[in-house]
């Protein structure tokens, strides 16, 4: 086998065997395969794409490169959630302990914040003594006890993707469905989970601008998972306004215990129940979306998810009484504020440019090893819909430094779309993909 | 400037500025961009093309890597021609002196056989003492006084090529014809040519396979040579059968010397007259390819072409009185022959099989450090249309040692095809693409 002719393969077009793609994965892990013949042949999947087969055997020898997760010994039935990323986008927080207390086990592996995007990691870190970094025996213990736990991938997880995901970084090799559906889905199966539900965002602030394009990745998850036997469901929802009222790392942990609490804002809840009802439809806890809503209505009532977020807090080293007590008031020195500069509605308010905003305001970084803050980002005061008069607070905004504020505000106003109308009344979950 | 932006910009279908060209190509020759970024972008470029200006800009940023011939002070016009390679293809050894006969200058730097094709500076050596290392005063003094000179190109010359050729033939990205167009044109323009005629060879013996792939190259050699500022012609002539009647090294010098003599194979005297034309054309020398052809004939008639080529082996060192006793019996140790095995015509023999038994032979090489013998080859007494009765002899066969013999004439009955029918005749020149 040469690397020169599965390159030459695949640029005509036609689908690669699974021997193939698994030489060129592991020459390339091994260094036996140059990376100019790797990011040539990245260039012609861009171009020609993968069958799902295909993608399926580029998953699978991603994640034979890597450690998989052991639950052995652990009753599941195990299912996690991936977004992929938005801006706001803190539904992972109370929907594992929700589905938690609906029976399923989560084992949930989460990244970092990066460009335009949040990261589940540095908002739990924003909890003072919380520990992302669990070694397997805490990450088993967590979720025997909780029935889930919160931890941040090894460098031993699919070494694969790290590697691939440098050099397509550098190649622009990114945007492609089968190697963004690969390395997404290499991921997500190293931690064990035997279903998974994908959010996929769409809009502005998502990775995926389009509807289409969200769709052709919601249905390459869909396929390429279920061609590795797992059961998967992919929701497509809209990016194009931040997900609820709070942009940042310990605000959105705040908006996380209202959301616990059963008043949290009505697109976090929406979601939070939507996406946990498909997480106990695809772990086979109950047969339909409806009842799934139901019961994930249920653990927020009864108080169990909002018990089991703070039983993991404590367990994963988070000091629960400095929670409470930084709670609505764990905001940096540095202070401005967004005000609409004439009345009307608020047409929309881009996710992306927030998303931006939040990254000078030291919400997020723009390359990986930068540091955030807990205490900065965005609470708004109103959101898209909302009628108001000129000079209303739309938004309160907390920076790292003072000189971050005027870049921050500037972006956020350019954000910010006033009109005479409301705007037409717009859906959150645009489409629903499952295995049929 | 970014490579990954550039990378990301001809991935998408635009064409890239002259500067965004140069800092690719010189930082690849530099080091300061590696491998895997060039190969990337040699991958998009395979798919979504260049412009002619953009592939004029690459021509030009490769012959910048490296040295371009001094022809200062010696009078032209300087032409040359460049065929993309053959089976049985000698015409640029009668071709230089007929056209330097006819008062143009021709600055010849030609290639080595590798794979099926054979390679002009193997046929030169083939004549004892010949060498085809000048250096650049070699190089000038033999233009100045023979009208032209044979040589290879030194390591000097457009480095770049040598960097991206080897890059191209290990990631799949050698079938474009932007990157072909430049890499030819680029070797070309630093003879010092200002006129240039290429031989765009199509068939089964060809680089480009079909008609349209070779028009295409032919059409954007013209392009892109003329936004260079160079007098382009590009010939499509066919290469489905070998061209005239030998193929080895020494043998198609004894072709060369019978087409100098006047009494070439009528194809072989056919190309021969047809390129000079155009090489007359190109430089000025004379307005039409009729009157062209008409000057090419008187200098093989005037006995001064074969003049000039002899003069020219005996100033690169070639043994004139050798040749002269080698000729017709410079034949290796080990024969065999090819004879009809049914009555009928001869439809075809092609020359792309020929050419692989060639290989065996010892007339080319597979890999660029393999020897080659001069002794070696076929002499075809037929040739396609020729009536022939079983048994009949089809051509003469010598190897390097023993054992070639048998899988070559294995090769060669396979390449052989004799029909009941004389083959409907065929077009040796198939279009003719001159800048408008």
């Amino acid at each position: 086998m040469r690397a020169v002719d599965i390159i030459m393969k695949k640029r005509s077009g036609q689908a690669l065997a699974d021997e193939e793609i698994g030489f060129m994965i592991d020459g390339y892990v091994d260094g036996g395969i140059p990376e100019y013949q790797i990011s040539a042949l990245l260039m012609a999947i861009y171009f020609k794409g993968m069958t799902a087969a295909e993608t399926a055997a580029l998953t699978s020898s991603m994640l034979g490169s890597g450690e998989v997760m052991d639950l052995s010994g652990i009753p599941g039935p195990f299912v996690d959630k991936h977004s992929t990323g938005g801006v706001g986008d803190k539904i992972s927080l109370p929907l594992a302990p929700i589905v938690a207390a609906c029976g399923a086990r989560v084992p949930m592996m989460s990244g970092r914040a990066l460009g335009h995007t949040g990261g589940t990691l540095d908002k739990l870190e924003s909890i003072p003594g919380y520990r992302t970094d669990l070694d397997l025996a805490g990450f088993r213990s967590g979720i025997l006890a909780d029935g889930f736990a919160m931890t941040g991938q090894t460098a031993r997880v699919v070494p694969a993707d790290k590697k691939l995901y440098a050099l397509r970084d550098v190649t622009a090799t990114v945007e492609s469905v089968p190697l963004i559906t690969a390395s997404i889905l290499s991921k997500k199966v190293a931690e064990g989970a035997d279903a998974l539900v994908f959010d996929v965002k769409s809009g502005p602030g998502a990775f995926m601008k389009t509807f289409e394009e969200a769709r052709a990745l919601a249905a390459s998850l869909v396929r390429t998972g279920t061609a590795m036997g797992k059961r998967i469901v992919a929701v497509i929802t809209d990016m194009s306004e931040p997900l609820g009222r709070t942009v940042g790392n310990f605000f959105e942990i705040e908006e996380t215990l209202d959301c616990l609490e059963g008043r949290g804002p009505a697109d976090v809840m929406e979601l939070v129940e939507r996406l946990g009802a498909w997480m106990l439809v695809a772990s086979g806890i109950t047969d339909s979306v409806k009842s799934g809503e139901a019961l994930c209505r249920k653990a927020l009532s009864s108080g169990k998810a909002l018990d089991l977020f703070l039983a993991n807090v404590a367990r994963q080293g988070g000091d629960l009484a400095r929670l409470a007590s930084l709670r609505g008031r764990y905001r940096s020195g540095y202070a401005t504020e967004l005000r609409a500069t004439e009345s009307g509605y608020i047409a929309s308010i881009d996710a992306w440019k927030i998303g931006l905003a939040g990254v000078l305001l030291g919400v997020g970084r723009s390359t990986t090893g930068d540091a955030v803050s807990p205490d900065v980002g965005f609470i708004f005061e109103r959101k898209k819909g909302d009628p108001v008069a000129k000079g209303d607070l739309v938004a309160r905004i907390w920076g790292k430094d003072e000189a971050c504020l005027e870049p921050a505000s500037k972006l956020a106003s350019d954000a910010l779309l006033i009109s005479g109308h409301a705007p037409a009344p717009s859906r959150l979950v645009l489409e629903e993909l499952a295995a049929s």
